[in-house]
């Protein structure tokens, strides 16, 4: 498995020419999304490389882990756009935290379950906007992802 | 900006044909690495649609959100390879946590701030591999990507 994906990096690294990218988001643009790996959010948004900060966990949470995130990349490398992208079929909608806790054997977990995805979605973006960490002038906008069609779909 | 992206996403999901991935990754592979705009790792890792999970927050760190997400995909969603990714030039290389917090103007904050890079890799591979929360027969193995020349390099 490592052999493969080495051997893949050596075919990548013969094309590349990206070697004269920012290190700032050149479209001051920052997505948080899930770990899932039906997602590629650089493709799904149209995103060339250097455009924006990544950031991805299990159900696009907005974590103490991504505040600190959201607070290099907007109050460091510049962002002002923040999206925030949660998908169907995500599987941590409609399950239950206590059932999941005993089929992970990490009862002492929070696992951050939703029965709403909208509601999920809107809940972040809420934390976002009144989190005292991060400047008052970002912009923060939340879609879900559809796995079926590949589609977007603005939720706020 | 949301426009042009939702404009994007249309052109997208007039090709899309990969509505029938398996929410489970294929290749039983989870990555983690940063947030980095330069940093597509599907791409430099050879990935398809549905290969992996992959988690990104600044700097690659196995924070507590980290392992909330490696429990779900390694005990739920049968993942057994971990890569720990840094890159070069890194924005949380080489600089100061208590400097960084007046920059961000949030002290409070840790923000896992790291001088020797091959280093902050080995130590996240084995945070990973020490975590009592984790199956004990997961692989781990830990990669510098160099944003110069877009090749892998193994650390661990």
């Amino acid at each position: 498995m490592i052999d493969d994906i080495l051997r893949a990096n050596q075919a990548h690294a013969k094309d590349f020419a990206a070697n004269d990218a920012p290190s700032r988001p050149t479209k001051q643009l920052v997505v948080l999304t899930c770990m899932d790996a039906r997602l590629r959010p650089e493709e799904f948004l149209g995103l060339s490389l250097g455009s924006a900060h990544i950031l991805r966990n299990a159900g696009a949470v907005v974590t103490d882990d991504v505040l600190r995130s959201l607070v290099l990349s907007t109050r460091l490398m510049g962002t002002k756009q923040v999206l925030v992208i949660g998908h169907t079929n995500c599987a941590l909608e409609g399950v239950d935290e206590v059932e999941l806790g005993e089929r992970t054997r990490a009862g002492e977990l929070q696992f951050h379950v939703f029965d709403d995805l909208e509601g999920h979605v809107q809940a972040q973006v809420q934390c976002i906007e009144s989190s005292k960490l991060l400047p008052d002038e970002i912009n923060v906008r939340g879609f879900v992802y559809q796995v079926e069609d590949g589609l977007l779909r603005q939720v706020v």
